[in-house]
């Protein structure tokens, strides 16, 4: 197995990418390709010590910028390192692809480059959300900003195969993630794609509220792009006001003070399950290949997750399974 | 000044209900008129000490049940306590009037029996949110789950006085909530929003994500009701996450559980700037009179907050401010 990485994508490229390729490559039986200029990644190289035998270099001249349009990555720029990287897999040497740079671009260059599964209308971005019962896949985290009722139903056939086979749960529930838990709660979108996710062979249990994510209510729940990018954003942002709050109540108090690292650690430990790095990262489901979309700001412990759950995701042949249940119910409608 | 409450609105109607109003009309040079069944409410009063002078009870035999539809509130049910504390603000013999009873129950009678002021084409809730530098006005909270562009405008506009007369925001900053903070980043809804916006006198401020709701980004942001709601739900289903968490943690360390009288003042001082009864509850704004929408599980600190901040509400005369803005803009597109 060969799993390509974009070096240069990310605040923290090339070092912290560099370092978690490496990281993973000590523990994973693939060859990371990391996809960049060869004399700054040797460079990386070198001062991290000594080189696993595991790691090769994909030459890439160019870097799309974060705040580039994604249409700039599609035009002349093949030799970006982006490009390089999911160049690897269209062409079939790379089964596995991850980038932590500029997300509407890595994902533009996905679904062009690596072509969507037959049947499926719209990649969607699959994201694990941290819940105390374990893991909730949320999606779309924010592929696609408008979704009609067909493109959440093809995301809870997407998200229930991603639960069962790189998850590992069983049976999975799906939800259409609403703002009431009885049918006929939500908008138009979410009350037609509950009727459309009702009719196919899913667990589907109805609606889910925001709060359920993070409970044991279900462990997929569907939503359009905007919507799930407006959760993702919107917990990212609690959480960080609650631990800043929390800090300032422990400088606030000489007994509080004393026992800081315990509780900075405890904050540390909460943090981490806010962000999806922890879990690998997200995974742009229905395109022709694994292809992860790392956090802008990942270190070198987020990339190496990263890339061990692209490991995981192409073992569990997550792709396979989808293009099969695609295949059948297209099958099935003709 | 005359405020009617739901007595029966509410998981904890009618005893936090009667007390939340006790402590108000202790506070206000007002007259707080408590609707419901006059036995009951006797009952709780009696329970609660000598009855303040300014308490009276407008007596109503029905109540409108959590999980009964809107509909049935607006068919033949006079009698509710709901209805008839809608009522008093319709006769003109109150001033405003809260209920923290079927939310949608409550806001169906306040649009059809106050009606809705001239030019505004949806009412929608606004929702204080919580932030160490002052609250952000989020709208509409719930009220539409499916808006039109000229729907946020209104929102905007709304937003915006409401920001200014009743929390004393000078030239509050108005936003769109997007995915992204570039123009151009967002779904068609968005998107068109910005455009309309823009044309408008305000201090437009283009787009803000979720997490500038929790900084400084913006004095108010708008957005459709399924969004507000899904943002209001994620907060809350976050931080009680995050308090749990840290409950564990304080319970497997025994230095921690010393100071844990400490923590959990914090925690509590935490959980209350999630809590929108803080800041007195949610305005359903666009409509001809103060109508506040209380949380379901409302104690009575959150009902007396409400009470106090529907006699800040009255007199800083939002309801007719809100009323110039809209005749204004009528007489200029005339």
């Amino acid at each position: 197995m060969r799993i390509a990485v974009d070096a240069m994508g990310g605040d923290f490229a090339p070092e912290q990418i560099v370092d978690g390729a490496r990281l993973a490559a000590g523990e994973l039986d693939a060859i990371i390709s990391l996809a960049g200029p060869p004399e700054a990644i040797e460079s990386c190289l070198r001062e991290l010590g000594p080189r696993p035998d595991n790691i090769e270099i994909e030459p890439a001249t160019d870097v799309i910028a974060m705040e580039e349009s994604p249409r700039a990555a599609l035009r002349g720029r093949d030799g970006s390192s982006v490009a390089r990287a999911v160049g690897l897999v269209a062409e079939g040497r790379a089964q596995a692809v991850v980038s932590a740079g500029n997300s509407g671009a890595f994902m533009a260059l996905s679904a062009v480059r690596l072509g969507t599964i037959p049947g499926v209308r719209r990649p969607a971005i699959a994201c694990p959300m941290p819940s105390p019962t374990g893991p909730c896949v949320l999606l779309d985290a924010g592929a696609n900003a408008d979704c009609r009722p067909e493109h959440l139903r093809d995301f809870g056939l997407m998200g229930a195969l991603y639960a069962e086979h790189s998850l590992g749960i069983g049976n999975p529930r799906v939800a259409v993630l609403s703002i009431g838990e009885e049918k006929g709660k939500g908008n138009e979108l979410t009350k037609a794609a509950y009727d459309l996710l009702a009719e196919t062979e899913l667990n589907f249990v109805g609606n889910a509220e925001p709060g359920d994510i993070y409970g044991d209510g279900c462990d997929v729940a569907v939503c359009d792009g905007f919507v799930g990018n407006v959760v993702l954003k919107t917990s990212e942002g609690v959480a960080s006001l609650m631990v800043d709050q929390l800090k300032r109540l422990i400088q606030g108090s000489l007994a509080l003070k004393l026992v800081s690292p315990l509780l900075r650690s405890g904050l540390r430990q909460m943090m981490r399950e806010f962000d999806y790095s922890e879990y690998g990262g997200a995974l742009l489901l229905g395109v022709n290949g694994v292809s992860i979309v790392g956090h802008g700001c990942s270190d070198a412990r987020a990339i190496r997750n990263a890339v061990c759950f692209a490991h995981r995701a192409v073992q569990s042949r997550l792709v396979e399974h989808i293009s099969e249940v695609f295949a059948q119910r297209a099958e099935t409608v003709a």
